[in-house]
């Protein structure tokens, strides 16, 4: 099947209580533009990184809030900053390294909550059910070209509010020059 | 066949009219570290690699000279900097861009030779026959781990100087997880 692709930046999600320390008690994010996938957005707000080597000084922040706030990376960017590289599926912050962030108002030293995100689909329930994919399945993506690569390991994230949407990040998308919307090929993995 | 891999970083190969200008002239490169292929090494000297939108300060120079110069950065070097993407083979300056060089004696403007390089492996004479492999054929790489990526399009690069191994770049590394001198499979990709 072929997949709208959206290419992740690097990216903050936070809680309510981080909010209030970064941006100042009971302050409402506002939206920049609504992404694919249902009720979540790119705010205007934006926040510094801080990790032991280096920073980053305007991430933005994606919306709605999160339970736990979360730290989204390339393995480029944490290299960059000093943090140390380790791939979790988002929302799993077991052993994830922290940073600093900085708002307008205060900042954080968080103790864990940066990873660099497993790649994954969305998938809707109705393609779950005509492609026959299991939630947490790992499928296969194609990137043809002259930078070429099969991607495995693509981890399905299956969920009736979902829109179908394949998730690479910055490094993945430059190995493979594929671009952000362009069409990719998903497919179970031959063994 | 399992390959030792070398994950190359950006750096700039020099013209002797280029050193002269950038270092002072007859200045001769002093070997910081031999490279596993015969005669290369990186060389103790370094320049400021200046683009449009960014800079890199201390960028490793790979001796011995060449006749042209030429700067080999990943995609995301690039575009952090704001010089186009353009895919090359090595030693191919056709329609790449330029970046100013400077060096501790005086600065050049680059008018191209500068490129994000063809995955590419290094094969022996003797492989080569072993395996059949052509020169200029393109093979695969597949980097098994949590983030699997099988690479297509690694140009097979024959010489009877050549020791066997592949290269890939800081980006590509960095979205497969692979580790630099880690022994990888090549093989002829399946139609």
């Amino acid at each position: 099947m072929f997949v709208e692709l959206g290419i992740s930046a690097r990216h903050v999600h936070l809680s309510r209580g981080d909010i209030d320390i970064l941006f100042g008690k009971e302050y409402q994010l506002t939206v920049f533009k609504d992404l694919k996938q249902l009720g979540q957005y790119a705010a205007n707000e934006k926040v510094e990184v801080i990790g032991p080597k280096g920073s980053f000084e305007t991430v933005r922040i994606l919306g709605p809030e999160r339970k736990k706030s979360q730290v989204e990376l390339s393995a480029s960017d944490c290299i960059k900053i000093g943090v140390p590289v380790v791939l979790r599926d988002s929302g799993d912050h077991i052993d994830t390294p922290g940073v600093k962030l900085v708002g307008p108002k205060g900042s954080i030293e968080l103790t864990g909550g940066v990873m660099v995100a497993s790649r994954h689909m969305h998938v809707s329930t109705e393609t779950a059910d005509k492609e026959d994919i299991k939630n947490g399945e790992l499928l296969c993506a194609k990137i043809p070209g002259d930078r070429e690569v099969i991607f495995g390991n693509v981890l399905a994230r299956v969920d009736a509010t979902f829109v179908d949407e394949l998730h690479l990040d910055t490094d993945e998308a430059n190995a493979s020059f594929v671009k952000n919307n362009q069409k990719v090929d998903v497919y179970k993995c031959q063994k």
